[in-house]
């Protein structure tokens, strides 16, 4: 692929996005959860979260193995922890539908956890957790996926890339905020530097024969290794945990087994927890977060995560987009 | 100090310990949680956080530091929500009154969090998650220090070694449990190298001028690396908001400006999280579960996080102790 760009604006992002997804069955409502998850991906500088999914999300509802015209349904279980049954759906309908009573019982219990079920996911996990602190809550989230990371010590695949997501609020500015894979290097940008034939660093992965290698193609084909050696290892192994049985799903190998192979997003589960710092602490802590951060920025040399996607947000001019990529899905979109 | 070492039964340890914290001041029932906690650290194998830690334990109780005869109180602010004022007590006891409410909601509810403050934490975290993984649930926890890990690309000291532990639950089995510093090194194990004369990795930490060293002691004077780079420092930064203002407690460097420097434990708080996977995911996961730690165990090379712990513990007999150590704290028991 080249990495010749096309320049489109965030509006003619969201609506390529959208339009492709109607022209492959998807109804309205997914459709424009979808588009707008691709979009701010792209308005993010989220590269491989934007557009670069859209084949991808193509394919699963070609294959019929997403309902493009799932209704997420939400129970109740107990006051704090609601299960959501996506129903074979897309990711982020079942967010629009679960965030909103996951918000109102952790505003009045202090903590509430949702727990996603049957759901598609494809994008970051940003948007969960910075629509919680958008209310005043912090929001943690983490997602499995299929077998791509070896656990520390081994040379087989038996983690996904497992990313978890955190975020703090700050009243009236971007919260506190990460969203990072657990594999040294995420597949998204493992792909996008195989397909752009940029090297990785050793220790990223291994390839298909278990020898460390910088060739990004290599560990596409092969292992990926999870960041920060055992430590990062055992928080994988958490979140195999968290977004499998703990929701009442499956493990990345599981997820595997089930899965028809079609290059589109998974089945799996996802867990969402909002806390109320008001509640828990018992008083207003936005002065005392502030002195940190200004600590922290003092700081020669480090940056506050979140920091890059935030900056880019500001600008909503058009942004530069693969050609062969927008072609693809102008293709997709355009197909009888 | 030298690594000759005497061998004392389990029950030795205990009675040295709880005596030597009588004789400082501690009441029955707070020489009595600590002893216990100190007891399980030497039988797990954990030394850095066994014996050791008498001596940090008895300096807080001279200086009036932490009063001995603390009585927590725990406040019901929601039904999910806890507030525990440690008052100004060693962490053990805390625990031992936070911990049957949180189970309790837990069950009830599916999720709650107990937000401890005013407590003096100096040892190990597993003992809170297996404690509430023994009751059928998961744990999850963290605490804050004082100023020891510089963030990465930084050089200052900001956060504390900022350590997390979580458990999940296995009937009639050890839980899946780790508990690791989110530096590259905890802080008990960096001195226990620097007294033993034991160099470790270079990328553990950087000298007091900055520069990577594999010198123990050198490090100990200096400041320790977070893990696994930019994504472990991130880890560290969450746990600084978690073990901090979300109780309403402070900040690592906070922390370190309101402590008398007499080496005890430093006053701060500590967010405990309890979750139910049987109302989160509405099914029994059990078999699920030993599928899964069959297939993990399957991989050379790998382990599972607290084995080495657990192995050691099904040792009931006499413990090797570092006999400069244990000449210490008997002449803290028997000063006069």
């Amino acid at each position: 692929m080249t990495s010749k760009t096309i320049e489109l604006s965030l509006d003619e992002i969201f609506n390529l996005a959208k339009a492709s997804l109607l022209k492959h069955g998807a109804n309205e409502e997914n459709a424009d959860a979808v588009a707008n998850t691709v979009t701010n991906a792209e308005r993010d500088g989220s590269l491989s979260h934007g557009l670069f999914r859209i084949p991808g999300y193509i394919k699963a509802l070609q294959s019929k193995k997403v309902d493009g015209s799932a209704k997420p349904e939400i129970k109740e279980v107990t006051p704090t922890i609601f299960r959501c049954d996506a129903k074979n759906g897309f990711a982020p309908l079942a967010h629009k539908y679960s965030l909103k009573p996951l918000i109102e019982a952790a505003h009045k219990f202090g903590i509430a956890g949702v727990a996603i079920q049957r759901s598609h996911h494809f994008a970051a996990l940003w948007p969960e957790v910075e629509t919680i602190s958008e209310n005043g809550l912090v929001g943690l989230t983490s997602v499995s996926y299929t077998p791509a990371v070896a656990p520390a010590g081994g040379t087989t695949a038996l983690f996904g890339t497992n990313p978890m997501s955190f975020a703090w609020p700050r009243p009236g500015k971007n919260p506190i905020v990460f969203d990072m894979a657990t594999s040294s290097m995420a597949k998204g940008e493992i792909q996008i530097a195989a397909r752009d034939g940029h090297s990785v660093p050793l220790g990223t992965g291994l390839s298909s024969s278990g020898e460390l290698t910088t060739d990004a193609s290599e560990i596409d084909k092969g292992v990926l290794l999870p960041f920060g050696g055992h430590k990062g290892s055992v928080i994988a192994l958490m979140i195999e945990l968290l977004s499998g049985p703990l929701v009442g799903e499956t493990f990345s190998y599981e997820t595997k087994e089930r899965d028809n192979g079609d290059g589109g997003p998974v089945q799996g589960g996802q867990f969402i927890l909002a806390l109320s710092p008001e509640i828990c602490s018992g008083k207003d802590t936005s002065d005392q977060i502030e002195q940190f951060i200004n600590k922290y920025n003092e700081i020669d040399g480090v940056r506050l995560p979140g920091a890059r996607r935030h900056k880019n947000r500001e600008d909503n001019g058009p942004r530069q987009v693969n050609a062969e990529l927008i072609n693809t899905v102008i293709r997709l979109r355009d197909e009888s």
